[in-house]
């Protein structure tokens, strides 16, 4: 049987801003990737978004960013991979006290925006991640794209890792995912979402940008949590990846 | 046998800016306030200074501010409970990681400058600040103004909890301190702060700002680590409490 | 015949976080205050909400406030009068460079949320934030609490002020507001908000939060940009006043 | 005769936090470039530094930069031409309102760090930065490195600008930076900067990195005002120049 971890950027709000629909998404996904103050999150959104997890049961995880609120952490910022290991420590544990104060703990990290497509490029950078994790807790699963280098840098070290596909994400014919700035870069369509969840999920192709088909290997699907109609989105990829016979289930820690 | 804990504000640097003598001031003191990030301090400036206490074998405390780096976390800015007990989480957590990734765990918690303040006068700020620390981990040290509300919120939340005294503040005739705004508030002569601090770890007399004889119980004193001359200034202080028979040890945490 | 002017708060989104309805407000205002990027807004949403101003000829107005875009300005922060001095001018400034790109000027000055409240209370405040004006450019006019400190301050500068009243917000027997923490201290219904808009515009009377009856003289009336309906309502409370004679009409400058 | 300007990054405190020699520089420089607030710089201490300019005659400049005071500017942020035309603008106006307060205005605007290099180098950086520039006024002058885009995009849209050189940085022969990770890439002797600021004064030439002979052309020199005994080599500098019969002057605006 194919299982398969549904996981959605949260906890995206800031101060008084509002962004996305998290309770609306919650109880369709199993896993949850939690700002952490760097790119949005404040501590009394983490608080908040942390206690939503409990409810529903879904797994907390950390999703750390380059220090740019103002870009929201989509904008390449060159650091050097001793203040990224630095700042990865810094968000992982701010995230893990809200998880200690439920009783719980952090369960994933995966970085994210711009972070998240520098460690899957370089390896220096994804190194400094995946060695960060280690040093707290190597029970913590590193999260990262599909093939990227920071998946590779999680198994060197040691850690168990997901490797992430994308069901409203177009892909490229080597398994990148087509930039943003490209038209159709993302998949409006909630249909053509699921079916591209139930591929990915059930090892089925996908049809790349250039109309190449194309096999993506991947333990956790991402659902945008800042989409339009998140919630709604949400709940269709989630009953059609039911209706294909996939178990929907966060990926268990390490002993 | 009279003990005391001799600690020091240290890790007070940002980015490219540097503050403080810590490096010099480490081996005259048994416990460090580490900046969190709040109003001084970033991960890799914490990272390093959790690597020299444990060089030195000092205890790593965490020295939680408001979020206020422009004025260094001295203004008072006024925030919720529920915004300080979640921020108090947030830096305790954050300073947590680079101990864990060391082998070791955080101390304690000593509020930073405003916030100190603050914690000492409102009860309401106190217990916030308190239950984080205890939601967080109960064996963590509170550490407040002697005779300050945050002590008595740490006792109420049934945590262990450290009274501190100033060597280099004068006090007023109640037991609270002269406000840096007065002259004389801060006492420039080694000498003099080595006296004050021999005078509160053995139980005897100190000189309020207006002539009167008043007795200060503290567990915990203050080495100011920005002052000029500071590490001569913990040295001096440090042997003058060794001369007095007073043995200068970090508190042990609770079982 | 009565002239009044009508001001909204705009530009209140900040990086990827949206906040109010500037474009539906606009058609129905005379005067904008604008975020200069110290409780919210982006030198990207000045520049947007400058241009939107040209458009729609509405007066452009600096909104300064406190450095807490976290806190969004509404939580005091303590500054001393040359901090708020300098902060003032930097403000200022930096709209005004937005301005003169647009072949324009800033036309007015207004103090957002805590920073509002804090100069209508405390003189020496009011007096450095009238300071910076003039300093500026002493044709700048100067907006605060109708009866508070700023529109004294302003006076005494030599600065042509706007006392401000409020549709949206009850009133003390005393003329100040209603803490926004008191039940109905923000007048929710269009109609209400509109009636007591005619009755400040007109020097008629109003119901304040005990009961009582009492005047409220003001040059500028505040429309919340950030409520729900801002559009709407701010159509409503325009329709009202002209209906009731009043010309809405931005103040102008001294020359 | 040769003439040259002689210009200094100031004002590049936070804070509490200090940096450089600010006054001891002063004596021996005709140009400041002041730091806004973005990678250094406070509005106080924009303000003080200001006043230090008008007691020396010194003339102001905007130094602005990337949006990111825990990295000093230094670290490269991707930008859009869009916002880094905006942040300019910010940056500018808000120097400018201290200039204005002083009754005078800004002279010259310098990107800094991360910014200078990518405006040296991006030719759509460059156009936005100076773009912002001349829409601000057209007669502030425009400072980049010799031979950079940032000098071309300045031309181009109509600006006075001046070509950069450093008497303590090393040179490759193309005339671009030796990165200042490579060894001997900053001059440490007075006496070895002295005589490269009089050969780039005097369009003598001087030895690259590779060892080869180049020429300079630059209209003014930088000072780094950072360093250690930076006023004691900013006067070598300056006397050195004297002496080879160099006037050293700031360069006057268009009418």
């Amino acid at each position: 049987m194919n299982d398969i971890d549904l996981n959605a950027d949260l906890g995206e709000s800031f101060g008084v801003w509002r962004m996305g629909d998290d309770a609306g998404v919650m109880p369709w996904i199993t896993s949850a990737n939690i700002a952490c103050g760097f790119h949005a999150g404040d501590a009394a959104i983490m608080r908040t978004t942390v206690t939503l997890c409990m409810e529903y049961g879904v797994a907390i995880g950390a999703h750390t960013a380059l220090p740019d609120l103002a870009g929201f952490g989509r904008r390449e910022l060159r650091m050097t991979p001793n203040d990224t290991y630095a700042q990865t420590l810094y968000q992982l544990g701010a995230l893990n006290a809200f998880a200690a104060a439920a009783g719980t703990h952090v369960h994933h990290l995966k970085p994210h925006g711009a972070l998240y497509n520098m460690a899957a490029r370089e390896r220096a950078l994804a190194d400094a991640i995946a060695t960060a994790v280690r040093d707290f807790n190597p029970t913590v699963i590193l999260v990262g794209l599909a093939g990227g280098a920071l998946v590779a840098a999680g198994r060197a070290a040691g850690l168990a890792v997901q490797s992430e596909g994308f069901c409203d994400r177009r892909y490229t014919a080597d398994g990148s995912l087509t930039p943003r700035s490209e038209p159709g870069a993302v998949l409006d369509d909630a249909d053509a979402a699921a079916a591209q969840a139930v591929a990915i999920a059930t090892g089925g192709t996908l049809v790349a940008d250039d109309g190449s088909s194309i096999r993506v290997q991947a333990d956790t699907l991402c659902i945008h949590g800042d989409r339009p109609n998140a919630a709604t989105f949400a709940e269709h990829v989630h009953h059609a990846l039911g209706r294909a016979g996939v178990r929907i289930v966060a990926q268990a820690r390490p002993a």
